[in-house]
């Protein structure tokens, strides 16, 4: 059998292929995959498969699977999903290495279709043949012409080879950003649409994708994932290769998530997690269709710039300013020109702003020689990551454009490392002729701004590639007898694992409850201790602000009646004596079991901020301490752990140190925890660690 | 003399023109507008001024304004910067009515530029001549065909006149929109840039602008505004007579900020104070220059959605997810088709998806009549306030294209007041095409769903036009004698205008503290009243939670004495005794006089919401209460006055009755006022009001 990223090799680089269901009419789902596969020349073998044709578009038809000359690497299944089934037994048993199912009717439509799908699954399974789809749009490799889809779109035209991939859940989605980005100009090697991942799904297309040497951009659509670990893979390897992914996950929204649930069968997951973990592995979330292949555009030469400066170029002050305000929502920094070389371009135009935005007045129009010094002298002596000029509608004119571009193109041999971008309104065609010569190229300012501050985030990921790997050491493994864990129970476990709890007591029957809580120093808290009760204020087992030995005995007393009287049944262990503590920043952390990723820690600040502004983050676990920092930054009311108000900076390194520790602990015991809650935890100032107060641990149900 | 009004249009609707500087070359400024005007047609006189020719493109040459037939209404002044005081002291003397001045060189440039344009305005005012720019790029009245501008982006053809109006400072930004609302086939009566705005500005010509019958939308761009009064009719106006306005304000990151200072005289006021200001009056505030004209173009026949609810038809589950994600980010409500038609589409075809986004499958593409049969039931049934439907790249074919707007027409036809709306990729015709018949169409959906969300924003702002009016009664007038006002007596005047503030007593030297601070209530804070001290706290001149006669006693000897030691200079009124308050939700309220909109009341929650997250929102004064009920949704907390965990309801009414209060004393005292702060302000629970607890009242310097 083959190795996983074999069999997509077979799929999507294949030697030989059947079409089964095969047709001369090349306006259907069985004659257009034949049509296009013969418009690009593919050079394998290939063989229509059509019981009742001698020939097929001219080529030989076969009138059964088992009646080919050899077994080809891929199946192309252009029949009915009755038929399918059938289909994919002869497949498997002429040792067929992967077959593409396009039919719809399988598990996205009943009972019964899913009952088909499972049994085709399972045929294919036992021989090792990989399935793509059902009720997908098929594949294709542009570079050697092979053309496994039935896509409308390749009608008007096929793709031209080029860095970028496309996987998608959607055939359609796929299928219109193909259209899109072809319209832009752009090549694309790869389109893989999954449909219903009967076996091949979005993380295992991605996967083999971003280990292409050829592939410098994957644009992905996705309504959720089913398989965690190659995802994550996938992200991992894609980071450390330098392939920048830009992704459009849908769902976010009620409407959307209940569509998502209703259409596919994927667990969806929570959207939040899946865009802290974009963030985590530096995936870039496209906003909109237009933003993804913009993105996908720029970064498709794998060229990235040396830092976040811009340097703006305008002849009209007013452009300049909507640029510098767009650069700044994008991260990139708009720094001034040295003061010198702005001296030099005031002596040159007396009239020009030289800062930054350079504006050289509409003086610069009629004056190429003036605009190619003031451009040359930015990049000579500005030292960007990025240049955007700005434009208009000047370079529609042909030989405007023509003289324009040469006068770039001069000014930028000056500095070969600064990413040149320009704003223009022009006929396709013009915009072509600069984007060949490695011009970034946008109609809208505010897109384009969008698009660098996007480069810079792909090149921050790509450089902090080392870390957050998961090959971290995993925490030790904890079994659980079953049941909910006290706040006692879970303590020690979560204190093994890294965090850290205030010192305390346990007030058992018969103890003197004024001595035990005088050991751990007034004022304490008194709680109630007991497996079988989790929501200890319900039945008054929390009694707080206890502050001396005689109050402890009382409250020790009410706490005791209290429980015997409202749960008779439940298990005591004692009073747990606390001390109170109030200093410090107020923060919540947990891991939750998210239905896509798994085992995911929760962060956020207590409060109003998590109970008012529902201010957290999200990370899939495990992570080191370094993405701790980054997540932690996340939240908007980061500025508490900062001081405010003359409050002492809290100690982010320990809380980030507790974290990373969570996260291991969680993924070392993914299969036994449902859930943890360390709420609240009081973060000290900076060098005196953090205290969590309360710790629950719920073990998964059933599985421990 | 003209009036205001009067004036404009005879600068936008003039019967005659002249054009001072006219040449023979059409590439010139001084060429451009007179080929302009008689490619157009321009019915009224033209009259070129040239002394050194007898003709300029086959008119009758002048050698001076003087030597004209007539006062022409318009003079259009090519001439360079050192020739134009002299041109418009001419134009001055012949009663012409308004004066075009291209030429740069002026108050933008240096402090002589500036004596130069002081000079020209003098001359102009002196005479009643209005004046439009320097450094600006002219007008346009394509209804007319008055082109008094220099825009090469006509050379490329003129403008089909239309519903919509530009109003731009920035001639270059001005001239690009029309270029792209061109490109994008809108018609455009009015084109106005403003440049300098030595006399005639920004808010003027919108003022002029949204007052015409033919316009529904204006486009503007703006980087401060100089004439708040003039302004704020204008957005009152349009929203009155039901025109959009869809502003492009820049300025609003640091550099962009500074780069505007640098770059106009104009004073830019506070860019959160602006977006305020466009939510109180209803205007769209564009973040991108795509996202402006997408939201025009929708706009200009000026027919809005009777409701935000949207039913999206789709055939690939994908993008119906997708755009069900965009739709709920813009506000837009996908409500669900009704039980009873989601069971008629069912049965019409098992596999679709009824409830919205309804799915008809792929099995729509080929099947127009199903189609059609989805998209009836949806817009005879679902009682949607838009419908969009996605297409993508189908209707780039023509004959598909045909087929399917037939399909369209045929069901929308079924519910004339449900507005349609597409997303497609297809050549310009074909867009056009649907354009024509009234759908709304878009290629990328997400823009879609930002458009329909503008278009829900302005409906909602047209029906409150009646609300919010500037014509509210004023608070009364107060005079100051000089001088920070002391809390004793800033809380009188503040009460008096409809600020409430607790039961508070002074204690005079030689008083029994104990009584008096027992009269108002025990626990009590004792803070120290001079209109000498404003910054109480540091010279130990509070403290807080006094809770006997006694402590009172010690309290006051002791805040008397610091007093003493450390201001002995000071005018000490006594000590003032204010009960303890911690009930209800910490708001803070105030007004600052901002540079651009003067008297802007404040408002945010207290604590972390404005010392970490500045959660503040802004309302130009006066407004009503209807108004203030809508600010203190804006901001990010507003949870907390509705009661968190449990929490009662706050007496937001109060709240609202308040800022609007404070509103309208903040603009009967604009000339006298430079600032109020009301921080504490505590709002109790509904039906219990509000009390402030400290006050501040700081007089305009120099002016009371």
């Amino acid at each position: 059998m083959l190795n996983r990223s074999q069999s997509l090799s077979a799929l999507l680089a294949p030697n030989s292929v059947a079409l089964v269901g095969a047709s001369d009419d090349v306006t259907r789902i069985g004659g257009r995959p034949l049509r296009y596969l013969r418009e690009a020349g593919f050079k394998g073998a290939v063989y229509p498969v059509n019981p009742k044709r001698e020939t097929v578009q001219g080529l030989t038809a076969y009138a059964s699977v088992g009646a080919l000359p050899e077994a080809p690497d891929v199946a192309i299944l252009a029949v009915p999903a009755a038929a399918t089934v059938q289909a994919v037994r002869e497949c498997a048993g002429r040792n067929v290495k992967a077959a593409i199912v396009f039919s719809a009717g399988f598990a996205e439509t009943d009972e019964a279709g899913r009952a088909l799908q499972n049994e085709m699954t399972g045929i294919a399974r036992e021989s090792g043949m990989r399935l793509l789809g059902p009720n997908c749009l098929g594949v294709f490799n542009s570079s050697i012409g092979f053309y496994g889809t039935f896509s409308a779109m390749l009608d008007t035209g096929l793709v031209k080879p080029g860095p970028i991939g496309i996987v998608s859940q959607s055939g359609a989605y796929g299928s219109h950003l193909m259209y899109l980005a072809r319209l832009r100009g752009l090549g694309m090697n790869h389109l893989v649409t999954t449909g219903n991942e009967c076996d091949i799904n979005v993380a295992e297309a991605l996967r083999w994708m971003v280990e292409q040497p050829d592939i410098n951009v994957v644009m992905a659509y996705a309504e959720g994932i089913k398989d965690r670990d190659t995802f994550i893979e996938a992200l991992e390897v894609a980071r450390e290769r330098r392939k920048a992914i830009v992704f459009m996950k849908v769902g976010r929204s009620e409407v959307g998530a209940h569509a998502v649930s209703s259409h596919t069968a994927a667990l969806a997951g929570s959207d939040a997690v899946f865009d802290s973990v974009f963030r985590q592995y530096g995936v870039w979330r496209a906003q909109t269709t237009a933003e993804q292949i913009d993105i996908a555009a720029a970064c498709s030469r794998g060229v990235y710039p040396k830092s976040n400066s811009l340097g703006i170029f305008t002849m009209s002050g007013g452009f300049g300013i909507q640029m510098a305000d767009d650069a700044e929502t994008a991260g990139l920094d708009v720094k001034p020109m040295p003061e010198k070389a702005q001296e030099e371009l005031k002596a040159m135009l007396p009239y020009a702003s030289p800062r930054n935005p350079v504006d050289a007045t509409a003086q610069a129009v009629t004056d190429l020689p003036l605009m190619t010094s003031f451009i040359s002298a930015m990049l000579e002596k500005g030292d960007y990551g990025f240049f955007a000029g700005i434009f208009g509608s000047g370079p529609a004119s042909p030989t405007f454009s023509g003289k324009l571009r040469q006068a770039l193109e001069t000014a930028a041999a000056a500095s070969r490392d600064t990413i040149m971008a320009l704003t223009m309104t022009a006929p396709d065609e013009i915009v072509r002729a600069y984007e060949d010569k490695g011009f970034i190229v946008a109609q809208d300012g505010s897109a384009l701004m969008k698009t660098l501050g996007a480069m810079v985030h792909f090149r921050n990921s790509f450089e902090r590639a080392a870390g957050g790997k998961r090959e971290l050491a995993p925490g030790e493994h904890v079994e659980f007898s079953g049941g909910a864990l006290s706040e006692r129970e879970a303590k020690p476990i979560l204190a093994q694992a890294g965090v850290t709890f205030p010192k305390e007591a346990l007030i058992k029957a018969g103890d003197d409850a004024g001595a035990v809580a005088a050991s751990v120093g007034f004022p304490v808290v008194l709680k109630i201790s007991s497996p079988d009760i989790a929501h200890k204020t319900e039945i008054g087992g929390v009694i707080v602000g206890v502050k001396d030995e005689a109050a402890a005995r009382e409250a020790a007393a009410t706490i005791f009646a209290r429980a015997a009287e409202k749960r008779p049944d439940a298990r005591i262990e004692g009073i747990l004596v606390s001390p109170m503590i109030s200093d410090g920043v107020e923060i919540i952390a947990g891991v939750v079991s998210d239905p896509a990723f798994g085992p995911v820690v929760m962060f956020g600040l207590g409060g109003v901020f998590v109970e008012v502004l529902k201010d957290v983050t999200f990370r899939a676990a495990p992570f080191d301490v370094a993405e701790a920092h980054r997540m932690i930054r996340e939240i908007r009311g980061f500025a508490m752990l900062e001081g405010v108000r003359g409050a002492a900076p809290s100690d982010v390194d320990a809380l980030a140190e507790m974290l990373s520790a969570l996260s291991r602990f969680a993924a070392a015991n993914a299969d036994t925890i449902e859930s943890i809650d360390l709420n609240p935890v009081r973060v000290m100032e900076k060098g005196k660690g953090l205290v969590a107060l309360d710790a629950l641990i719920v073990p998964a149900s059933g599985r421990s």
